[in-house]
């Protein structure tokens, strides 16, 4: 890395070692106790052990007969038909005899006594209606065992189902339900306050902007960016350039126990530019540039309250920059992963993928590049191979918010200065769910490069 | 594919065209005005175009003084300090004289007559009292237009921001709040009724089980399952094995106006599987059998009814197995894409990729097996090159709800019957979002390869 003034990348922190203060300043949250339903999306924080087996009983995998297998095929008396639920709890199977059996879905109890299920393909009804009991024509030897779960076969009596620091997903919530756990330890997600800064700034319902004015993306942007990360979220509004308006904003963040504090704006170099000074009032600057395009404004502070009880709260402080690119990349590579880290996840890390560049782009001189793209998997990558391609999304000033639309990565650009050819294969961060569809931009929208 | 009975499958209808069969049956739903935040996740149905330009007025790239280039290098007064919002309005920047300017973050308007921007950084304070101005050296010679956003030159007036189809997340919520966009048309997530069947079926609140009696692990994994895609979701409950129980709940579902009906149970071929013979008499069945491991029995019906103001309303039921697996298989492979179907999706199938299988899997061989696993990028997938790996989650069985724990994907497996040794590349059908992680499953966790 270049080092343009007397302290190397002129007082920038890389974003890796960036990322490391974050993570360290984002100490996972006390656990909670929160009803089954409201589980899902967090992380478990206790260990989940099954109270009794599944199945509970022996069940039948097929719908046919409960058979004692050493009977083999012949005609047998039906003594009883053990469906779901509680029939035919009483009844013994013994040689000679049959038992009707369903697999009741998923749960058809096989009666005492029998040890194997003929599956009804494989019998015959018996049209013989001078005896008591219905008979049935087994057709087929079938093995000790045969179509039978036996109990504790899919979970044993005391086995661990969830183990603390998994996620909780639909399949998750299933499992805590099969073995009757209906409260659980998670942990919690953070609350997450949001502040736009600038005298430039208004609410977007403004139909006619005065000179100067703009309308204030950056607040609806991070409030939904944190709700999509399951976030609590509080709205602070618009503060005005001014050192009152800021400060009382922020204290009534902290003073509200927030977790999280995104402001946007108000970092550059600027004389009013006051969003730096006031957080070091409040609490301990960990860094205030970081070594990235776009995103070099970033500033993190850490702030340490006493509360009444004698304890302490932290509140994360990031100065996101006002440009709304360089805001919603740094949500993405530094508030994203301290939410994770908050919330309990054991790799809070975005997930990286390689992909192959299906435009040619020239990476930064200056400062590495989170270039934004849409990965698409496709069968042959451009190598002959299947891979994921990377469009990218156009020009990548960092006003320009188009650049954001439909984006799914961020292409981590080394800043050689160089032009990557198409096909070139390049490191993608991943910032959205790729199992949903990332829509083929049109070709109106076209990619400077640069 | 093999023919074991008369109909080809035995009546079993191919994956690919029973979820085409799905998917037309999924018409997207008449689209809704929505408060922005509320915006957040769906589909755009209509087409966003730019009121006014961004910026709006000349913006300074940098902190910095507005210059007129042509007068290059020297000591200027400085005739106004434009900063974010509405200051410097009236003023001109003649030739000979300069103004402070500061990007505001994101917006500084550069006053009129000045045709570049010379950043602070590239000046000297001159001390000099005895001026009633401020003056200012600076030190280099810019080109015109440098460091100054044209009007438009982020968005043009009257461009199109966002289309029809586009899916709104944080980015876009951000571009709708910066054209001044604050309710929007998007199609609304179908809401989605979830019922459990089955005689042995008790809550899962239930500490001791009565015997045959197991816990509904179905219910609260599908109605979370629903709400992960974003559904309204309506709980039904448990109903026993009777066509008056289940057809009461029906009714009652179908009444209330849901667009999509869940049922876990009833469809296997046991004598008290009711669930395909009542919703044969509600609608029509579309398929009953589909050629697949897990999921065989599952049941697709397409209920219509007359509303009162004369139109008419269609229910999308969905007979899932019981077999939790089998029911959450089906789920993801058949339910999902009909959700985003009905939710305006362009494109609503599941993203497909490759991956390398870690451990050796027996392909099933009686039907194409819908194999659960977790995917994982390595930078050295076994073949020397970045790429997806999967791992197994161990036995297959389709009563072990375990086999989905973690699970990220379904690996497709053809019914080859063959044994697929390590690094083979297989399609992996993507269900969850690979950006959250996958926790490494312990070695306990023995991969049973059936
Ligand atoms: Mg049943
Ligand atoms: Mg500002």
């Amino acid at each position: 890395m270049s080092s343009r003034t007397s302290s190397p990348n002129g007082g920038m922190v890389p974003v890796d070692e960036a990322l490391s203060i974050v993570l360290r300043a984002a100490a996972r949250l006390l656990p909670v106790i929160v009803p089954l339903e409201d589980a899902l999306g967090l992380v478990l924080a206790e260990e989940i052990c099954a109270p009794d087996p599944l199945p509970p009983h022996r069940a039948s995998i097929k719908d046919g007969y409960a058979v004692v297998s050493s009977d083999g095929p012949g005609e047998y008396p039906i003594i009883t038909e053990s469906r779901a639920g509680n029939d035919g709890a009483d009844v013994e199977v013994t040689p000679g005899t049959i038992a009707y059996v369903t697999t009741g879905g998923f749960s058809g109890p096989v009666p005492h006594g029998a040890d194997s299920v003929v599956q009804i393909e494989d019998s015959e009804p018996v049209n013989d209606i001078t005896n008591v009991r219905k008979r049935v024509k087994i057709l087929v030897e079938v093995p000790r065992g045969h179509d039978i779960r036996e109990v504790g076969s899919d979970i044993q009596k005391g086995a661990v189902v969830l183990r603390s620091g998994e996620l909780i997903g639909s399949a998750e919530i299933g499992l805590l339900a099969t073995v009757g756990v209906t409260t659980v330890k998670v942990y919690p997600t953070p609350k997450v306050a949001v502040l736009s800064t600038g005298d430039e700034l208004v609410v977007p319902s403004t139909k006619i902007l005065g000179r100067g004015q703009i309308r204030d993306s950056n607040r609806p942007m991070l409030l939904t960016a944190a709700l999509q990360h399951q976030c609590k979220v509080v709205d602070l509004g618009i503060a005005c350039d001014s050192e009152e308006s800021i400060n009382k904003i922020v204290d009534a963040a902290i003073e509200s126990k927030v977790d999280v504090l995104l402001t946007s704006g108000g970092v550059s170099m600027g004389d009013r530019d006051l969003v730096k000074p006031i957080l070091k009032t409040k609490g301990t600057i960990l860094f205030q540039k970081v070594f990235m395009k776009p995103g070099k404004p970033l500033t993190f502070a850490q702030i340490t309250t006493k509360s009444e009880d004698g304890g302490s709260k932290t509140v994360l402080a990031f100065g996101l920059p006002g440009n709304p690119v360089s805001c919603l990349v740094c949500f993405y590579l530094f508030v994203v992963p301290a939410i994770r880290s908050l919330s309990g996840w054991p790799n809070p890390q975005l997930t990286r993928v390689h992909a192959r560049i299906a435009q040619k782009i020239m990476a930064s001189v200056d400062r590495p590049e989170y270039h934004r793209a849409i990965i698409r998997w496709e069968f042959d990558d451009g190598s002959g191979k299947p891979g994921f391609v990377a469009e990218s999304t156009g020009g990548q000033v960092s006003s320009r918010l188009l650049s954001m639309r439909s984006a799914n990565a961020l292409l981590e650009l080394p800043a050689t200065g160089e032009i990557l050819g198409v096909g070139t294969s390049v490191e993608a961060i991943v910032i959205s769910d790729i199992s949903s569809y990332p829509l083929k931009l049109s070709g109106k929208v076209a990619p400077n490069i640069s």
